[in-house]
């Protein structure tokens, strides 16, 4: 039988299906229509009146309708969480989710889109016909290197801000980490000897992030090991990295190009064994993000490391992209932005960063995503960055 | 200079346009997320659950998202209202103010998305791809003949309710509204003559609808005169026209052909004078649905009309599509339809004219939009179509 009956929900995740219940989102009016009046007004035939301005006055448009205040959060549903391609129906409660964060988070209006198809040109083709419904544009958990392409020819042909934030939301609080631990572990930029494993969408855009902001000494890694100059099945997005990442050209394993490295961040999923963290440079940073799993279990990575960080809420320093989007794209609206620039998400690493800058300890180099602090202050940096630029190298 | 600064709005105008400041809709939280025990379950890790149950098990999409409750209102600005193809953009304000009609009356979300394409395949494509976002599709404002090829193959393709207002909202109403006239006027369905000026999206849908329900003496008018066989500029939709409507053959202006007929529906925005309603059967019944200039002004109208309807809401017998849609697609919900059949709309039809059956007067042959027992009866009667049929004949 292709589709079973399903099981009965286990009584201890409950409470996680009682807050999906018939989804997490709503579609609600801004104000009542209480009688003849206000219809006539809202719809016809007062709308009229609207529309015909608006067509001739396109910029009217920001003006009288949501569309411009709304963030489309697209996917295939190719890369869903640590999941991996579950399609677009399965991959509806993480977009739902996602719209909820911008809400709760950011007070911005979202809507998601997941779409049947994985085909590049047809995604792209169709977020741009249906880019007037929206003001900006959040790609989730589309895979690599699909991702990237995506990205790209969107930003190239929407003048709108777009944002894959697999890529970039993690980038950003994961740059924000690395800025407080630094100060905290007294090692600068240009020493830190870095170690990414998983050379996908995240890794990549962590790796650029990093690299931006005065970080220069990384080696990523995938399953077969460190990406250099001798592998033969290197992608045409890995062979990009050869240019200015893994500089040594050292080869082999996760675990065995850790020696002697000063920082670990683990993107990939995989297990890191004890015996390789200990032969890392003394006290080195360990942030190991994978979910529920993470690479290194904070308790082990804790006999060798001061400064840990994990995705996961039940320990300190979560690397949560919660810190970033709903500040950036809040940012980016209220500079008018037209795009999402480097200088915009580096600005929202510091300003997450500087949010607990004069608190910091190894348990807190970032702040917590409930921290009223930091959408105020990311959205300022974003959208002061639009027009300024931001400071490139991290201070 | 293309675009220059729009003009001051008119002070009478101003509540219109303070009714759509920034737009009229929302998206928002069902709950909201009070602390880190929330979020883990609306998003990570808790999600992962949901979206791995609905991976596994794709009918449990329908309890743990929203998306198959939520409409999407496509456009594409061709239609929109009587003001032709003014765009994406400015058709805006029209989807957003249907969103917040379907809530107010129906209590279903729905999300607005305007397309910056009018290539038919495109349309279909794209709204095929974003399907699995939504669980029915509102098509509106969308020029004929496209309209037609884009509602049909959508619904040969996606198994979910698919409904083009402009063609069969306006069919609903208007055969409701016809079915109390007829009443009141005592004549019986074989006998009316009715001439529909108009032969776009909503005449032709009237027609067919009407013709469905025992109304079989139709003639169809254009731009050119009546819909004969004789008319060698007719589109292919228009010759479908030729083998059951006209039946008599008629040529000539609307005006000249409403010699003798019983009922006037216009849907064409032009002018109907005094002297070619003075033509027609004693005490016609007479539908002059145009907005915001009715074909024949209801003053003039009543001189020789009992029974007028308009589209205005300033006038008795508002043939208003908000009677029809928000119940339509809160039917097709509530049976699980996969479809909007012939038969749930003429459910509907019925419904809405049996609200007011007991209370029928010339002022009062449909129910006021604000009506309760609208919304209710319509559901009802449209659930049960699904399952059940409708009466294809009106008593």
């Amino acid at each position: 039988m292709k589709n079973p009956e399903p099981p009965p929900i286990d009584a201890a995740l409950q409470p996680i299906y009682d807050a999906h219940d018939h989804g997490k989102i709503e579609v609600n009016l801004k104000a009542p229509i209480k009688d003849a009046d206000d219809l006539s007004k809202v719809y016809t035939p007062g709308v009229a009146e609207v529309c015909m301005r608006i067509a001739d006055y396109p910029t009217e448009k920001a003006k009288y309708t949501a569309a411009p205040g709304i963030v489309a959060v697209v996917s295939d549903g190719t890369a869903v969480l640590g999941l991996g391609d579950i399609g677009p129906d399965a991959a509806l409660p993480v977009m739902e989710g996602k719209a909820c964060l911008f809400k709760q988070f950011g007070g911005l209006d979202s809507f998601p889109i997941v779409l049947n198809t994985t085909d590049v040109d047809e995604i792209i083709h169709i977020v741009k016909a249906m880019a007037p419904s929206f003001g900006a544009i959040n790609l989730e958990d589309i895979s690599a290197p699909r991702c990237f392409e995506i990205e790209d020819r969107l930003k190239e042909d929407l003048k709108i801000p777009i944002m894959h934030d697999d890529q970039h939301g993690t980038a950003i609080v994961v740059t924000a980490a690395l800025r407080n631990a630094r100060i905290l572990s007294g090692r600068s930029d240009g020493d830190l000897r870095i170690v990414i494993a998983g050379a996908g969408a995240a890794g990549i855009a962590c790796a650029k992030m990093l690299y931006s902001t005065g970080v220069t000494d990384i080696v990523l890694t995938d399953s077969k090991g460190a990406i250099h100059k001798g592998r033969p099945d290197l992608t045409p997005v890995k062979q990009g990295l050869l240019s200015w990442t893994n500089k040594d050209d050292l080869t082999g394993s996760t675990e065995e190009i850790l020696d002697g490295m000063d920082c670990f961040i683990g993107l990939s999923g995989g297990t890191i064994h004890e015996s390789a963290i200990a032969t890392m440079s003394k006290d080195p940073i360990i942030f190991s993000l994978s979910n529920p799993t993470p690479e290194v279990h904070p308790e082990l990575a804790k006999k060798y490391a001061t400064v840990i960080a994990t995705g996961r809420s039940d320990f300190p320093n979560q690397i949560n992209n919660v810190l970033a989007f709903p500040g950036v794209f809040k940012g980016a609206f209220q500079a008018g932005a037209t795009a999402i620039t480097e200088d915009m998400k580096i600005a929202a690493a510091v300003a997450i960063a500087d949010v607990v800058l004069d608190e910091l300890t190894p348990e807190r180099i970032i702040p917590d995503p409930f921290d009223p602090r930091v959408v105020p202050a990311v959205t300022a940096a974003v959208a002061k960055a639009w027009t300024d630029g931001a400071d490139w190298i991290i201070r």
